[in-house]
């Protein structure tokens, strides 16, 4: 629910996270992610303001759990070692610290805390397709250094095709000590087969969303996941049966819009570019006459972090002055 | 559209089919499959009756391309010769005739009938995931002596994992002196990965629908693989921002609902049956008290074929027995 928190525009009710974490646990799923869609401290006018505060919801979904841990997400410099700890107070057991592939180093002091806190910790390096290999294993390294007990190859952008999946994880098993896990978007529509490339590789633990319910066109779809897992002939002790009443019974009712792939999702996975992007790409195209798929590929090559939206307006002017002079 | 006929439960007006041509046409796809969703003549009471008659369709498309071949399905017993005469009359360039993987001697005839017509002509094997890889060769075979230029591995119940689909289209490459293609179904989400496999072996047709507009949860999405085969360095010469447009602004409206992977198009892919075996299980399971999902899997073990929706019956009556001694 915390990407998912983006698909509701942070709209989630304390109802409906207690009623997909009831689900969810109830199904054997060992980990609920709830926060903010931009992690702890997300709710504010520049990312979104939330209907119902975090901490309420990850007390809500504590209380509905009997088996899963709650987990939640930390972006330094959006939230900080005070919400936290509030975080673990109401009950939260892991935090997942999360980082631009190539700033690691600015979770150090997170997961010492998180540690010293008695949580467990994973490091989360985004828009991994961003960087070459050798420098996310790097930046995985460092968040070994730092006590992480696992770090993850995040796909923001739902960028990475399965062979590039393959060589990022089996680079990583083959340097890091810890666990490794994978979270995939589906706008190039391979999340589920990056997925399973790299669990073949060695991940151990794998993110999913029910309904494909996270940003641009959502994640690997949870109950798709543990069917054909299930038909591979591995039993991970998940009841595919309640996950799909509970997609379809709970989740799929609160879905403001189905989440296929669309222009959108599509051009951001194509493009290698955050959904933030999409809006503002539009807008400079218009103003600058210049399509705006060509601007997010641009931005794309330019690799561009969150937060650099400014870019956007650069690219699309040099564009147009290209076009005037082609022309 | 022969496949995204089913979608629409066979109502596409001559309006859509004609906008919907032009705009593949135009991206430079070379092939649009125009017919009922069961093929040539399969508007009827049991397969379900064309708004407009697919003759009237088919001369349509053909008006609007001025590069792509128009196709049409043909399913040996449901369509006959007479119907494919009259499809070449009206411009067809290519015909597929489907049979069930197992069954391909019965397209003898209607692959003789139409190399004499000089249409182009494919042998296309129904449900590939349910017959050995041997017996799928021999079935190939088989095609390919009757005259067929190609043969598809069709997964008519998107139920092939990328495993399953290197070790069929593999087999086939080595046994096979024609072509080979893969058509896909996105029930278990790895349409595009599972296309990107069958690429990677030798085929070299491949089956796509806009917004994944095809049965169940739909085909290989056109759009999306043209943008990962782009991003993989091969250019096919489609125009993806064009595909885009035509996804989007002429297809998304036709749409009656999203092509999400929902409950039913999991269960028939996770169990490998015909989408048309939904309704039937769900009935039987409320009349015998058995989960619809338990019904479905036991009927795709013991490989029903298409129009074998009886047994669905006997099933369920035996599931319900087994439950009232189980308990």
């Amino acid at each position: 629910m915390r990407d998912g928190s983006h698909v509701v525009a942070h709209q989630f009710t304390r109802e409906q996270v207690q009623a997909v974490a009831k689900g969810l646990d109830d199904a054997g799923v060992p980990y609920i992610e709830v926060s903010h869609g931009d992690g702890l401290g997300g709710s504010t006018i520049q990312y979104g303001r939330s209907l119902v505060g975090e901490m309420e919801l990850i007390e809500a979904a504590v209380a509905s759990c009997k088996q899963a841990k709650v987990a939640v997400l930390l972006i330094p410099g959006i939230g900080t070692v005070h919400e936290l700890k509030e975080a673990q107070n109401r009950g939260a057991g892991l935090v997942r610290v999360a980082t631009h592939v190539t700033e690691a180093d600015v979770s150090a002091q997170h997961i010492h805390i998180a540690r010293e806190l008695g949580m467990e910790v994973c490091g989360f390096l985004m828009m991994a397709h961003s960087a070459p290999v050798e420098k996310l294993v790097e930046q995985a390294k460092l968040m070994q250094s730092y006590g992480a007990e696992a770090v993850y190859v995040t796909d923001s952008a739902g960028a990475l095709l399965p062979d590039q999946v393959r060589e990022r994880i089996r680079a990583l098993r083959q340097s890091l000590d810890i666990e490794i896990g994978f979270h995939a978007h589906n706008n190039l529509s391979v999340a589920i087969a990056n997925t399973l490339v790299a669990l073949e590789e060695g991940a151990t633990r794998i993110d999913g969303s029910l309904r494909c319910l996270g940003a641009g066109a959502g994640n690997a779809q949870t109950e798709v996941l543990i069917a054909v897992l299930d038909r591979m002939g591995m039993d991970i002790g998940i009841d595919l049966y309640k996950l799909m009443d509970v997609a379809e019974e709970i989740v799929g009712p609160i879905m403001p819009h189905s989440q296929e792939i669309r222009k959108g999702s599509l051009v951001m996975g194509y493009a290698g570019v955050y959904s933030s992007f999409l809006l503002h790409a539009e807008r400079a195209g218009k103003r600058f006459g210049v399509d705006p798929r060509d601007i997010l590929l641009e931005v794309g090559r330019r690799k561009a972090v969150g937060g650099q939206e400014d870019m956007i307006i650069d690219v699309a002017a040099e564009l147009a002055k290209l076009q005037k002079a082609g022309g």
